[in-house]
């Protein structure tokens, strides 16, 4: 298996000298999170990433989950590697103080899941549930069952899972028929059938706290007649002691394309006994807190089995040898060039890259967004974070995913046929990578949540923020020659943006089905401005760095080149997306049924 | 699993009614091709392919290939199904006919491939091996050689294998090690470990008869010092009749990614016997006889994968409800609209379609192109032909196969979370179709074989015939009104396609790494225009007959919606791949390897 190092040095780059998260410290109160102590905190977590958690993906992959009498079995090494990563403190590590938390940002905790996703997604998932359950109890919550469930969660000792789906229900939750009965004692009694519960059962946790969507008996029908409950597979003593099981059990174990190591449940509840969270029929909204806390952490999913994936081509790239190069004899004491003289595989390594290092720019802004939005003193600056963060989560999730799976691909062009075997780990990643396309939401569901939902949200408010950003960031770069290559496609780009919003805003009230037909284009081309926005800013960072005489004259020189690429290749599907927003759905929609 | 109808009326169409096949019967020879006897052959073939081929696709992947003491053992009902297969006589039916064969054309004996491929991957690779190494004997053999090997091998009572790979040497088989020391009788002991050997081993036939590129002791170094041998893993004996056991082995089989149940054999040769096929030392151009059949046969296992993934994707699409249309309720009686309504689900669908439809139709052409380059009396005609074929092999490799994983993957989209369950089966297909774009030549070598060598050749003179007959071809329609919806984006693409090709003219020369760096997108527009001028062609073809007032006005019908839906979204990429060609070497070439 190819080695894997984190990319920390990146992380730096973009959380102290891109988005300077300094100049925000103090006023969100993260006295203890200056650049340095930020930077040892990448530099940690990448140790538990390439040491723990990376020499158990392929095993963990062979192995897979087993279930046998209600129990599920996990990978050999993974409940010792959980165990060390919750005791290091990343469980705890953005978590309120108040229940036993570090209080870090959660820029931070979103930032560095991108090194566990990318070295071991399966592993990763456990804890990364735990975090969508404790976001929605924080909001939600009763301060009593604040400190029954937060500080069990944080330390890791338990574990949470999201119980949204049903056989017949994933996008249209408003079908759901998972029932809640009101019992004598104010807690209810629990019936029903939920599917894809990620870490739905397993005991490397003393206790998993399910947060389970269900309908009360006097429940309205659809979606305003979904309320939440806390089911905890364990019931839990007046003393915080775990008391009797409740009656809730996994009754199989999905057989998936990959991430086999995370143990996907069928979960049971029969008569389970839990306890409403937040008020009757008011569960859509707390799903959206656990949604939008999941999303970001699925985007980073897509970052980090992109950077693994680059990892390994470049890996193989620089030993692989294979035909000589087209501008002459590169390596003349072997047999043939390492291929990464061929331009054709640099074609395949720069995608990658000016796709990574330009989602990790805009993640970290979207994590950055985050801790202002929920802390930022200044109402006008948390509302615009909120805004700009509402645009941003589809957006990350649905581009970040794609690239994902397609760059684990790449990987596997890069190896050639190798790819394709499993020894030697590309094929996993596809595997793997792919699930992050699906869940919280399919990309075309987020695509439908950024357009029909987010474009027009307070009269299109965050929309106009966004924008406003971009074309003050690309104006004033615009007058510097050697910045020309990098703001004149993104100008291109940004005004294509435009004529695309304007297209729905002529469009969609006249034929509601035009945006559904248009959405994936839209939020493709979103994301390529904003990614490109964040290379110019990158760039702009790089140049001064050189100009100022940095030591580091690779790092900073690189971000020029791959920033280029990124121009050259990315944001040449402008007119490309433009277009299918604009051919509206007239076409498609005119095709019978039948006749499919 | 969802159901599978192999798509025989569009067969059908685009031989009879596209490419009118039958105004070149008797020219190349075929008195039995005629329109009633090809429709009767897709009928026969679909028949195969849904009823034995397809029932064994997701328990062959399940169960896998197993080797045991030297033994492989294939999945069951493999060796059935193949029995099946050869007795119907779908491994004879464009062989020829002094050997045993049916004598029909090559173009059909690829399209049924289509169906074949699409129903079960796996289990058509064991007859369609046999067809590269039955192509290379026919152009290099002795009649001798012939006359002992081809007759079973048309029968499928033997099949073949194509030993290029080694461990350290795939695309450049210049440094081979495998090598084949003169025995005194005039046969040769080749000795070397020969790797990615599909069905180097099995007991589904009685003899295997392995193609061995290897080294003579006087081979002079790189490519043109491979040869080719014949080594049969049982010897034959002058009556015929089955010899010894030829020192070779499989020592073991390959854990992939998918097709699984093909058996993917490590093949040791020691001093086991082979034969000299063709002449010393050019091997090279034997295996390109191989290639080039087994290539077009690899872009039909792209198209099969399309297109069962559209209908899986269709059958999905239907059934599930979710959700309610946004112009208003479909389907009142049920709790939810079935997800065909939603546009975006369309657009997926659409997607598919508009290439698996635009890619039947340039498929058929290459396969008729391949059968008029061998047989035609007119040397123009045959030139012409082969021309025309040396450019479209390439690019249908590599676009069909492209979209063929891309389009499984697509089907997965439609299916939500449930498609990444191992049970509905298309999570199989992401698997299965991935490897096509790695062998035969991974599609990146594809486009420098397109750009690299068939653009130049004859001084361009196939590339010269291939954009006149487009010209034309969308000239004769442009002053019809109702085709402005599809001449227009063709004739755009056409002309990037032209500027793209004149780039190269002005800067291959200058700096040979600018072949490399835009061969890819050169070779996507180049698939784009040729498939795009298919679908004008198609949609004339399907105008005409409903003017003619024909009873199949929804077959006919939806060429003229899936055609338009052609130029919104695939069409739409040409400004895209054009900026990508122009963009040149200079970003990529001018990182550092070690900044990689």
């Amino acid at each position: 298996m190819p080695g894997f190092t984190s990319p920390v040095r990146d992380l730096t780059f973009v959380a102290n000298e891109l988005h300077k998260f300094e100049d925000y410290r103090e006023a969100l109160g993260f006295e203890d999170a200056d650049p340095d102590t930020i930077a040892a905190i990448f530099e940690e977590a990448g140790r538990m990433a390439d040491e723990v958690f990376h020499p158990l993906n392929r095993s963990g992959d062979e192995e897979g989950c087993k279930l046998e009498d209600g129990k599920v079995t996990v990978p050999a090494g993974f409940t010792e590697a959980y165990k060390a990563y919750t005791e290091s403190g990343w469980s705890s590590l953005a978590a309120d103080p108040e229940y036993g938390g570090q209080g870090m940002p959660e820029m931070l905790s979103k930032m560095v899941g991108e090194l566990f996703s990318a070295t071991n997604h399966s592993l990763a998932m456990y804890p990364g549930l735990s975090h969508g359950a404790m976001s929605s109890l924080t909001v939600w919550a009763s301060e009593e069952m604040k400190q029954t469930y937060l500080p069990k969660l944080t330390t890791g000792e338990w574990t949470g899972t999201m119980n949204l789906t049903e056989g017949h229900a994933g996008t249209d939750l408003g079908i759901i028929r998972t029932k809640a009965e009101p019992n004598a004692d104010g807690s209810y009694a629990v019936s029903g059938e939920k599917i894809f519960i990620s870490a739905g059962e397993h005991e490397m946790s003393e206790n998993i706290i399910h947060l389970v969507l269900a309908k009360l008996p006097d429940a309205p029908p659809g979606t305003k007649g979904i309320s939440l409950f806390i089911v905890p597979k364990f019931m839990v003593n007046s003393d915080g002691s775990l008391g009797e099981r409740n009656s809730l059990k996994c009754t199989s174990i999905e057989h998936k394309m990959g991430i086999k190591g995370s143990a996907t449940c069928v979960m049971n509840y029969e008569n389970a006994t839990g306890f409403l969270c937040g008020e009757p029929h008011k569960g859509l909204r707390a799903m959206f807190t656990m949604m939008n806390a999941a999303r970001l952490g699925v985007a980073y999913e897509g970052l980090g089995a992109a950077e693994i994936a680059y990892q390994y081509a470049v890996e193989y790239a620089k030993d692989r040898t294979q035909g000589r190069s087209l501008t002459g004899t590169k390596a003349p004491e072997k047999p043939a060039d390492p291929i990464i003289h061929h331009p054709d595989v640099r074609r395949m390594l720069l995608t990658m890259r000016s796709f990574t290092e330009g989602a990790r720019a805009l993640g970290c802004w979207a994590g950055m967004l985050l801790d202002i939005s929920e802390r930022h003193p200044d109402e006008a600056e948390k509302e615009r974070a909120e805004d700009l963060l509402g645009l941003l989560t589809p957006v990350a999730k649905a581009f970040f995913t794609d690239e994902g799976t397609t760059h684990a691909s790449t990987a596997m062009q890069v190896y050639g046929g190798h790819g394709y075997i499993a020894e030697w780990g590309v094929e996993q990643l596809v595997r793997d990578a792919r699930i992050s396309q699906l869940y919280e939401g399919t990309n075309g569901i987020q695509a439908l949540d950024l357009v029909g939902r987010k474009l027009a949200l307070n009269g299109g408010r965050g929309l106009t923020t966004f924008m406003k950003e971009v074309y003050k960031g690309l104006k004033a770069e615009e007058d510097n020659d050697d910045m020309k290559a990098y703001v004149e496609p993104m100008q291109a780009a940004l005004a294509d943006l435009q004529a695309s919003t304007e297209w729905f805003m002529n469009n969609a009230m006249e034929n509601a089905d035009n945006v559904g037909s248009a959405s994936v284009a839209y939020c493709r081309l979103f994301a390529i401005v904003a990614t490109g926005y964040m290379w110019v800013r990158m760039v702009r960072v790089a140049k001064d760095a050189l100009a100022a005489g940095t030591d580091e004259k690779d790092f900073y020189g690189s971000k020029l080149i791959v920033g280029k690429f990124y121009m050259e290749h990315y944001a040449t599907e402008r007119t490309m997306l433009r277009a299918r927003v604009e051919a509206g759905c007239g076409t498609m929609m005119s095709m019978a049924v039948d006749a499919f």
